[in-house]
């Protein structure tokens, strides 16, 4: 189902994607969908943050029903992680024409720019600034690894920095949000289903620990004379791991930027960001408090608990187990559906079985009838939506 | 002193330089030097590995007395390291001929090519290529953060990377070697002397290691089912730090690579780099054994000691006390004299104070008076190497 994708920002060596937002690759990905759009005769539109709608219908007569995820990638990443909503998006769309009958309400496709966060630091950037989850300011003033900020890439882009923000007008369109994605854990595997249903994601956050000490002459400089900011950065790294066990959480440290970074010298200074994450929003904060102590942290990113809408999730659940009420999975990944329900929209989420779990790497898969299982769970699901 | 080489290179953010081997600050330095030798009618050559060598007399004709340094620096490294043994040499050469008479032999000014190392790896290349003591096919292959080979690099600045490698013409032209540096720790100012004598070059050499784990999701990924590279290396680190104590040398991570370098995601592979330097190989060795054990490492440099021609050293410390003998000091740095002297050129060296000790920093500092007294110092012993 991925194969017009497969080519797009791969790299040859490694298997991985790399898909930042507003990158060529991305570009290229934004380009096949409306590519999609207008090989079905849907109206696409790009809203004021970059995100990309494909409408069956018109949202302005009557609210819609939304389906969609995004297409930029971790870096890294897999092929699944994103596409699969989008692609299954569209096949369902293309399996509710072949059945037949007009639906009572528009039914739109959608691509969040942005989601993973990869470039400039902040995930779901497209959702947060349709959902005015994130200053439009903040937003522009973030800066990838080039030193660019968001407004000069979207200048670049030919897009309108000023014009980014919280927009009523598109989400008024959406009338209910299904995001259907690659299950990254092994809660289907285990269930032995091909897809599942989510109940709730995890509160989870990204917090930037700056270490800072002095550089100096790896050779020259006795042991005591020495302030290393490598040395408590490693620290923070196993504190992490051992708190994380102890309270039952979840936190990673994916992301170092050693300054000056010369083999030969005491590095001057230590950035590292901590991801954490669990079921207990007390939790997490016990542990990110835990570790901040005496050192320079600031949040980059948190987002609550989101509980999906319970009537919206048993109905998806019903429909969507063609028979048995498909499993109900808690999830420790963050995602545009979860940015949705936090702004009010009622919004589920379906997902398709991983073998392994492993996702954010270049070994993520799901099997083909496993995600021709997920599209017409997601057309029975935007079938009885829109009735 | 340093003036006219101020603003090359220089990070205007952090005060700190950025001087790597052929880049563009590099070749600005090398135009410097051009015209500094121009200016003196200096016979200017360029040997097959890119030292830059400025004659006064020919050492065709007779071994010449050569003194000088490197003009690269380590990355938001000090303005001294490097620089200072380069203009002192030019300086120390205007004074001998405002002594007056001309020296019975050949006086040479060397520029060293990429000292630091800190574009390939491997440091002392310019020397470490004139005297054979790396392999030209493996220097070549060395490539940089953007991946290009300093054959390409080579290539590209106009040279002929097929023709490097030991050159023992230019090295026949050296009859005796003296570097001037700014001292990288204060057994100067400790003594309360502006200019000493090396003793020796300490054993050192750098490790790369390699932490393989799989990538996986952040939030998505258990703990248990985790194998993440960066709890290894936080453990190395520290262990490095614990076995440096112990053992009586020092060991320094100040280069490190994560990939894929996700915030949100388990790393899939974390590259470190050891420095570990000490009076004794034994020692340094034994550390490099105890940290490597169960881990994937590479030995990327390795120079053993280094004791400086015992005879040369007293007669520079005689002549360059200035009445009182010079003090003889040890020292961590890696130097171009000391590959020279690997290879049986008589060498030694100066050290200016450095009132703080601290070096490869942007706050490496020497003061204006210590720094003529090294130019007094340097002339003096050219003058008594040349008799």
């Amino acid at each position: 189902m991925l194969e017009p994708l497969t080519q797009i920002g791969r790299d040859a060596a490694t298997g991985g994607y790399v898909r930042d937002a507003w990158s060529p690759a991305d570009m290229e990905l934004r380009e096949w969908f409306a590519g999609e759009a207008a090989r079905r005769g849907l109206d696409l539109r790009e809203d004021r943050n970059g995100n990309l709608w494909a409408w069956w219908g018109d949202p302005s007569r009557r609210p819609g029903v939304v389906t969609g995820s995004h297409l930029d990638s971790v870096r890294q990443g897999g092929a699944y992680d994103g596409p699969l909503g989008v692609v299954s998006a569209f096949a369902a769309l293309d399996l509710l024409r072949e059945r037949g009958g007009v639906p009572a309400s528009p039914i739109g496709v959608v691509c969040f720019t942005d989601e993973e966060g990869a470039r400039f630091g902040v995930p779901c950037m497209g959702s947060r600034l349709l959902t005015g989850a994130i200053r439009p300011e903040r937003a522009l003033a973030l800066t990838d690894d080039d030193g660019d900020t968001l407004a000069d890439v979207l200048a670049r882009a030919g897009r309108r920095p000023e014009s980014i923000g919280r927009d009523d007008e598109t989400l008024a369109g959406v009338g209910a949000f299904v995001e259907l994605h690659v299950e990254q854990g092994r809660g289907l595997a285990d269930h032995g289903r091909p897809v599942g249903v989510a109940a709730a994601i995890w509160p989870h956050g990204r917090w930037r620990f700056d270490f800072r000490g002095r550089a100096d002459h790896a050779g020259t400089t006795r042991l005591a004379d020495r302030d290393d900011p490598m040395l408590p950065f490693a620290r923070m790294v196993l504190a992490a791991r051992a708190a994380a066990e102890r309270r039952g959480v979840v936190a990673t440290v994916g992301k170092v930027r050693v300054s000056p970074g010369n083999a030969n010298a005491v590095p001057g200074h230590v950035a590292a960001w901590l991801d954490a994450r669990g079921a207990a929003e007390d939790d997490v904060r016990a542990l990110v408090a835990e570790l901040a102590e005496g050192h320079e942290v600031s949040e980059e990113s948190w987002t609550p608990v989101v509980g999906f809408d319970p009537a919206l999730r048993d109905r998806l659940a019903r429909v969507a187990g063609g028979g048995t009420p498909a499993p109900v999975l808690p999830t420790g990944a963050g995602h545009d559906a979860g940015i949705l329900a936090a702004a009010g929209v009622p919004v589920g989420m379906l997902f398709v079985r991983n073998p392994t779990g492993v996702s954010h790497s270049p070994e993520e898969h799901a099997e083909q009838a496993d995600c021709e299982a997920g599209v017409v769970a997601l057309a029975d699901v935007l079938e009885d939506l829109c009735r």
